[in-house]
């Protein structure tokens, strides 16, 4: 069995938006094991769209088609399939009320061109649209099975998920499951990560394990098939187990989550407050921090000073270490994070300067960082790092190398 | 004359990457005037990438092919195109110098496999590759034209731009030359701008003006042909000024110009400096005027309290205004504006209150947000503004404000 995905859509032809409708459907596509060939894109041209479905059905056992199902004359995904599936459109009324009602509800007046939406193939499992106007449909006809969504990603995954990948499940019926996790790490390198698995990575076939780097931190994909989820799942917790016994304490967290939401649980956890004197990093490093839910009960705020004289001012830095050792040094940042404690009043502070670039500055080469941790009633500990790059790397580098030591102080606090 | 893309790699199908190379294609290809009727993605496999050329050289003038041209067994594009084009594959021996070089540079031993890397097809005109080590070709054979480039955007970009597009200008004796200018406003919605061009947008036919609404700000496209590019130029040139007519006070820049920078270039050309106190963006302010290079020389800093102690604390908000009014009030956001501008010794400081959500705050809801605004020796002004959406939404549109307002205040000073 194998997948194509058809996109329809002059914009895509124009390079006005990617086509990551194809990238999302294929991702999902991959983790149920259905395999897919191609990926072809097609304009709101109708002789074009109907080569394109015809071309499909001749050489794909699943084609999932987006966009072309909306109400103007551009639309034409609807009449290519009837044509080329010879099947003949009709209105769904549970989809023509939705249209109705979506009209009614925003206090508009619905044009006929609308009614268009409610069209579907008469062979046709109409899917009901909840984020949009057009449903999308399942048709099986001449041995093929035909998947019709919008193009609009929002309701192309929602119906996705809902309704169209449980129906391949069914369907196709799938013996093999995929199952994946990506474990997250951070303070070891790709090199350094593969040396300790390279066993595991080179001789297990299933599951898999797969390295990737990325900035300032290292993941790892896990992949396992199994008759079962049950036994997939299994196969992908007992790999894991075996990379935790030997590089668990780099490991942060899994999937989605960033190093910056386990520092924030890290800091509910122990009841502790965070607070930052930034320079280069400019309000980065507290801004990533701000922008999850629920940071109010562990984030005071940061003391943003780009300036000598605002590091005076506002951080309170003493003017003779910036007249002695300048603002890019082991002494600027050990006085910020300190300051910035009772500044603040929080429990742990992290500060940085350096030179991010383009220019040097104050006889430093960019990529110079500074980073202070004040933790608690501790003494403030003052590291030197040399990062290589842009200016946005430089300082995204920098931000990161925050949260690695926030996050491995706070690891080694809490056991 | 048609064109078509075609991707090669299996990683594309699976989804870890999107066809960002076909989008970027795309619009080169479209600004030079070359219509694009598909795009097409397979995977590493001979026999589906030879038939996927097969059926580009049947239904296109133009085949422009990304990837495969690696030195793994994988990478199969040149093999495709040897029997396809039926031409033979021959070493190229400045390639395979360069191929040398670049190991002898890196110190590294060149395996066996990376000889592949300098074969190309008889009849190709070769690209010499900057950025890596496969070169580019382009072959004309059986009337078709074919471009072949590496996957690897930074090398496929290059290309294109120094020697592929020059040619195609070339060779297919294009006529028409087209220009577009991306003209960017802030402070007006896009039914307003599009109400203030209505007889512009729907009357003129070259150029085309086509606006576009993003987070915050509107975007008008004008876009123009001419026989030279001069004539498209100065045909860009003159809507552009009748636009300026009608909403010039709106607009702050072209292309890749973002607000921020725009203001930092007024703050610049006034001696004037910046600073902000914040709440709820958490830094993220000033963190966009960080971001840009030269920022050292306009900007002072922010106070990120995103606490009512900290705000006390750190920004000197009285005890009683928060007693009293709240954080979340006019009062409040007056008072930060006010005290940073002294604390952070600016010369304008922005301040933000208010709520981001998920939850309410204070007994207000999230999007209610106020921004204070200090310049100079005038009197405070705050506005309050309600922004729908996500947390992070509301923050951005919080930010894209306030520089909104900064940008408009500025532009008044100077004129």
């Amino acid at each position: 069995m194998n997948a194509e995905i058809v996109a329809v859509g002059t914009e895509l032809l124009l390079g006005q938006i990617p086509n990551t409708n194809a990238q999302w459907i294929s991702q999902k596509l991959a983790t149920i094991g259905i395999p897919v060939y191609r990926h072809s894109v097609v304009g709101d041209n109708l002789e074009r769209v109907k080569d394109t479905f015809q071309l499909a059905q001749s050489r794909s056992d699943l084609i999932v088609v987006t966009g072309g199902l909306g109400p103007t004359e551009d639309d034409l995904t609807r009449d290519a399939a009837k044509d080329v599936l010879n099947q003949d459109l009709m209105e769904d009324a549970v989809s023509m009320e939705r249209i109705q009602m979506y009209y009614e509800k925003n206090n508009r007046t619905m044009t006929e061109n609308n009614k268009k939406q409610a069209l579907v193939l008469s062979g046709a499992s109409v899917l009901q649209n909840d984020e949009g106007m057009a449903p999308g449909q399942i048709v099986e006809a001449a041995g093929k099975v035909w998947v019709f969504l919008p193009g609009v990603p929002s309701e192309m995954k929602m119906l996705m998920e809902q309704r169209v990948l449980p129906y391949f499940r069914n369907v196709f019926d799938l013996k093999s499951e995929i199952v994946s996790e990506m474990m997250r790490f951070i303070g070891i390198g790709e090199s350094a990560l593969e040396d300790e698995l390279s066993d595991l990575i080179y001789e297990q076939k299933n599951p898999t394990l797969a390295p990737l780097a990325s900035e300032g931190e290292v993941s790892l994909r896990l992949t396992a098939t199994g008759e079962s989820d049950q036994e997939a799942r299994e196969k992908v917790a007992s790999i894991k187990d075996a990379v935790l016994q030997r590089v668990g304490s780099y490991y942060y967290g899994s999937d989605e989550v960033a190093i910056e939401s386990r520092v924030r649980d890290l800091l509910k956890e122990q009841g502790l407050t965070l607070g930052a004197a930034e320079s280069l990093t400019g309000g980065r490093f507290i801004e990533k921090m701000i922008s999850l839910p629920g940071a109010s009960s562990v984030c005071q705020g940061s003391l943003v000073a780009y300036t000598p004289e605002t590091k005076e001012q506002v951080i309170q830095v003493p003017n003779f270490i910036i007249k002695e050792f300048g603002t890019i040094s082991y002494e600027c940042a050990e006085v910020m994070a300190l300051n910035a404690q009772h500044l603040l009043q929080a429990d742990i502070t992290v500060s940085f300067t350096g030179v991010a670039g383009p220019d040097p500055s104050e006889g430093h080469q960019p990529g110079n960082v500074f980073i202070g941790l004040q933790y608690c009633d501790e003494k403030p500990i003052v590291e030197h790092y040399y990062f290589d790059g842009s200016r946005e790397k430089i300082r995204n580098r920098a931000v990161k190398k925050g949260y690695e030591l926030l996050f491995h102080k706070l690891k080694k606090a809490s056991s």
